[in-house]
C-alpha cells in the first residue's frame, strides 16, 4: 500500500485504508452493496473420464493439470488444526515448479504452519489472506509479509468465496477418506479428523479442486460430506495429518480457579436469566473455560432434568457424552476437536456434520449461529461500550485467528467470559487495541469479580433481578482491575504501517493492525 | 411460435425450431458454449428473522410473501409420483390471488395431475416445461397448450437451473420433516416419500424456496437433506401427499414371460460379458422388466457370491434387501419407489441420499451415470442405428417422461430391453418418432427373440463369442417382427405444428414434437 492510500474513519471510530491487496474496501457502518454470487465456470463431463477415475500421480502433476501460475490463489483448511500436513506440501511442489506470488487462502493457521514462512520470505507465496496468529501472526505484525493479512471469521471466509470477493484458483482439500472420484468424508480413514466442513466453500467455488488423500478407497466413499461431483483430480499423499493434532492448543479443561469461577458465574447467569431451561441450545466452543461452562451445563442438566434441542460444536467428548446420553437431542457440527468427537460424526446420525454455510454464514438465508440461545465465548479485551477484541493483546500483535466469533456474536445472548485483568494488564478499556466486535451484539460480560450486562439488554437485567449473582456496572470492574494493576493499561501508540484489516461478516472493514516493530 | 420461427436440421436429421418459449435454441450436435452457472442473489440475515423462524401462515401469504406476478415460473417435485398433493394447492392459491401466465417447471408430472389442466384452460398457467406423460402429455399432444413443452431428463433439468437456461421464480417443495428454519428431509414424517433430490437444484437456484410441510417439527429437523440455509418461507400444510402412492405405475414386477425373457437374456448377457463379476455396479429402474432384472441379478450374486460396489437406484424393496443382506455395499438413491425404500434411507447409512447433480448432470466434474457397469433401460422404439426413443409410441403423442433415461445411456454398458413389437406394432424401425437417445451410447438391445450388440462395440462381440446366447443382428430382429406383424409400421405422417422440444442432456434440440389431433 502507498503512501496514497488515504485512510477513512469507519462507523465504530477506527481508520481503516480504502484499498488494500488490490481490492476497493468498504468501511465497516457503510452499505456494502448486495449483488449476485460468484458464478463459477460450467464444466462438462466431456472434459473428465467417463470412468470416474480423476486420480494422478502426485501433487506436482495435479499442480500442473490445473494450470498452476504466478499469482494464483491458493487455498488449504485446518481440519487437522495443529496436525496439518499438506500446506507443507503444496508450497513445497509449488516451489519445485517454480511459481512465484502466490496468494495463501486458508481457513486457518496454526503453529505448524512456521516453516512455511520461507516460501514468503522466498517469494512462493506473496502473502496470507487469513487470520494469523502464533508465530505467522508475530512474522505479520513485524512487517515482513507484503501485502495485507485480512482476517475474515470462518462465516466471513465462506461468505467471501460465495459472493466472489475472492476468487480461488486452487483448492487442496485434505480427505482422510476418498474415493477415485474425489467424494470425501472426514469421518473415516486413519487420518480421520471428523467434519471437513471448512472446506465445502472451496469445493463449490474455487476454480479447480484437488483432493488429497492418504486413504483411497474404492468408489463410493459413502456417506461423503463432500461429493466427488466438485473435484476435479485426486491425489494420494503418504500422509495427510496428524489427527491427534486436532487435540492442541486450547481443547482442554481449565485448571484456573479464577477461570473456573468465570465459567461458573456464567452458568450461574445462565440459569437465573431462565435461558437454562428444558429444550435450550447453546454453544461454548474449546477453550478451558468454555469446556468447564460445558461441564457445568452437563450437570446442571443432569441435576434438574433438562435436555437440548441442540449443542453447536466444535465437537469435544463432552458434547459426545451429553448425545450419547440423551442431555441433547443433536450435534451441529462445524469442526470435531478431538477423537471422541470424530468417532460420534461417523456412527451417530444426530452428531450432523455442517459447515460455516449453516452456521455462519451472514450473506444467507438465516443462519444458525442467530438461534442459539446461549454462547458462551473469549476476548482479549473489552470496553466500556461492550465492543471486543479477539484478535491482539494490548501490543496489537496478530495472536489469535477470529474464528467463529465474530459469527456467534449474533446468538440470543452473547456471553463473553474474561478475567479481569491479564499479566497485570486491565483487559476492560477505554479503547480497544484492535476493534473486532460491536458492543451492541455482546450481552453480558462475566468475570471473577462480577457479571456485567449490557445496558441495551433490560431484560436480561430484569430477568436477574432478586438473584445472588454479583451483577456490576462494567465500568466498576474496570475500575477494580485498574485499582489491583496500577492504573489503566497505556493505549498503544498510533501505528504507522498497517499490516493487517480485521474484517466483519458482511465484508466490511472494522479495524487496521499495524505493524508492531 | 409464429411462422417466422424457421426450422433447421440437425445432426441426427431431425427438423428442430430455432426458438422457443421465447428462448434461442441450439440444435443437437452443434456446440453449446459453456459458459457461468447462474449467480443467485445474494441475500442477508438482515432480512431473515434472527429466530430463525421462517413460518408463514398459509400458502397464499408465502405466495405473497414471495412477489408473486403474473408470467412468473414456479416449481415442484414429483417425490410423491402420483400421491403428489402439493402442485395443486399451490395453482389453487394462485388462482385465488388472480395472477396468470405462471410457467410450471415440474420435475415430472403424474395422473394425478390432470386435474391442472383447467388451470392451462383458464389461463393461470401458461404452459408447462417439463416431461409430460399421461393426460397431460395427451393435452399437450393435442396442441391444447400454450407454449412448448420442453421435454428434459432428470439430470438435464438439474443442468438448466445450474447453468441459468430457465430461471424458477418461486420453488415450492414438499417436505415430509420439516423445521421452522427449513430444514427439510423425506426420510422421516408421517408422509415420508424418501429422496428428495429432484428439489435440490430448485433449492439451490430458484430466486425464492418456500418448504411446506405437514410435519413441522422443532429446530433442528437433523439430519436434512436440504438444508434450511436454502429456504425463504415455511408454510404448514394439511397434507403434503400420499407416501402410498409412491408405488404407483411402472413399480411391479412383470408377469409376461416375454418380459420375463427379456431379463433373463440381459442377465445372461450381462454374465457371458464379464460384466457381472465381484465389485461391479447396476442401475435397473423400477419398470416390471428391469425389477425382473434386479431379482435375476440378486439370485445369481446369490448363487455366484458375488457383491457389487453399489447399485444406482431408484430403490425399491428387492435393493433394500441385497443392502441388508451385504450383496451390495451401498444404493446411491436419487427416488424412493417404495416404503422400504423409505425406511432404508431414513435408517441404514449405506443407503445414501442422491440428487441428479450427483448422478446426471452433465454439466459437471463428472457424474455417477457414466461410471456404472451396466444400465437396464426401457425404449418404446429403436432404430437400426441404435438411436431410441422413449417419450413416444408411433403416434407421436407425449406418453412417457424422460426420467433419468437419457442420462443413465452414459453408463459403460447400457442395455435396452424391448419387446420387438407392441399391440402388433413393430418397435425395431428405420426412423424413430421420435428421437430421445443417439445410438452411439446404446451398446445392447436385448428382446425376445435375441440380443443385438452394438457394431460400435466388438468388445463385447468378442466377450460373448461361444456363449450360447441369441445374438443377432439387429436388422434380423426388425425383419422378425415385421414378418409377424404384417410388414414395417407407417412412419408417422410429417408433423406441421410443434408441440414440444426433446432436448439432450447439454440443452440442445434433439427433436421436435408435433400437434397429433
Amino acid at each position: 500500500m502507498g503512501g496514497e492510500n488515504l485512510m477513512r474513519e469507519n462507523k465504530v471510530g477506527r481508520m481503516v485504508p480504502q484499498e488494500g491487496n488490490g481490492r476497493m474496501l468498504i468501511p465497516y457502518g457503510d452499505q456494502k452493496p448486495l449483488g449476485h454470487h460468484t458464478a463459477p465456470r460450467t464444466r462438462s463431463c466431456g472434459e473428465f473420464p467417463p470412468s470416474g477415475d480423476k486420480t494422478v500421480a502426485d501433487l506436482k502433476t495435479a499442480l500442473k493439470n490445473a494450470g498452476l501460475r504466478d499469482g494464483m490463489v491458493f487455498s488449504t483448511h485446518h481440519h487437522f488444526r495443529n496436525g496439518d500436513f499438506v500446506a507443507a506440501q503444496v508450497f513445497q511442489a509449488a516451489q519445485e515448479l517454480d511459481v512465484k506470488n502466490l496468494i495463501w487462502f486458508p481457513s486457518a493457521v496454526f503453529p505448524c504452519h512456521e516453516p512455511l514462512l520461507k516460501y514468503i520470505e522466498n517469494g512462493v507465496i506473496h502473502h496470507i489472506e487469513g487470520s494469523l496468529n502464533g508465530p505467522v501472526g508475530t512474522f505479520a505484525s513485524a512487517g515482513k509479509m507484503p501485502g495485507l493479512a485480512v482476517l475474515r471469521s470462518h462465516g466471513s471466509r465462506y461468505r467471501t468465496l460465495q459472493d466472489g470477493e475472492l476468487h480461488v484458483d486452487i483448492a487442496v482439500i485434505a480427505a482422510p477418506e476418498c474415493d477415485m472420484f474425489g467424494n470425501m468424508t472426514g469421518a473415516r480413514g486413519p487420518s480421520a479428523c471428523g467434519v471437513l466442513g471448512f472446506a465445502v466453500a472451496d469445493a463449490q467455488y474455487a476454480n479447480h479442486v484437488i483432493a488429497v488423500t492418504d486413504s483411497l478407497v474404492p468408489f463410493p466413499a459413502a456417506p461423503w460430506q463432500i461429493p466427488g461431483n466438485l473435484v476435479d483430480q485426486v491425489v494420494r499423499l503418504d500422509q495427510i495429518g496428524d489427527p491427534a493434532q486436532i487435540v492442541s492448543g486450547t481443547t482442554q479443561i481449565t485448571r484456573s480457579p479464577e477461570r473456573l469461577l468465570i465459567a461458573e458465574f456464567a452458568m450461574k447467569f445462565v440459569i437465573a436469566a431462565g435461558i437454562f431451561k428444558d429444550g435450550w441450545s447453546f454453544q461454548a466452543g474449546a477453550g478451558g473455560t468454555s469446556l468447564a461452562f460445558t461441564i457445568f451445563a452437563r450437570d446442571e442438566m443432569r441435576k434438574q432434568n433438562v435436555t437440548a434441542s441442540y449443542i453447536r460444536g466444535g465437537s469435544t467428548k463432552y458434547l459426545v457424552e451429553m448425545l450419547e446420553e440423551g442431555l441433547t437431542g443433536s450435534i451441529l457440527d462445524g469442526q470435531t476437536f478431538d477423537l471422541d468427537g470424530v468417532r460420534s460424526v461417523r456412527d451417530n446420525p444426530r452428531h450432523i456434520m455442517t459447515s460455516p454455510f449453516n452456521s455462519y454464514n451472514y450473506h444467507g438465508k438465516g443462519n444458525v449461529a442467530s438461534m442459539l440461545d446461549c454462547v458462551l465465548l473469549g476476548a482479549t479485551e473489552v470496553d466500556t461500550e461492550f465492543n471486543a477484541n479477539v484478535v491482539s493483546h494490548s501490543d496489537g500483535q496478530m495472536l489469535h485467528g477470529i474464528g467463529g466469533w465474530q459469527d456467534a456474536l449474533f446468538s440470543k445472548c452473547t456471553i463473553l467470559a474474561v478475567p479481569t485483568f491479564r499479566n497485570r494488564v486491565p483487559i476492560i478499556r477505554d479503547r480497544l487495541t484492535t476493534f473486532c466486535g460491536p458492543g451492541e451484539l455482546i450481552d453480558v460480560i462475566v468475570t471473577e469479580r462480577g457479571i456485567a450486562i449490557n445496558p441495551l439488554r433490560q431484560d436480561l437485567y430484569d430477568a436477574v433481578e432478586g438473584s445472588n449473582l454479583p451483577i456490576r456496572p462494567l465500568a466498576y470492574l474496570k475500575q477494580q482491575a485498574e485499582d489491583l494493576c496500577g492504573g489503566a493499561p497505556e493505549p498503544q501508540a498510533p501505528g504507522t504501517r498497517p499490516v493487517g484489516l480485521v474484517t466483519w461478516v458482511d465484508g466490511t472493514i472494522l479495524d487496521t493492525l499495524y505493524q508492531t516493530s
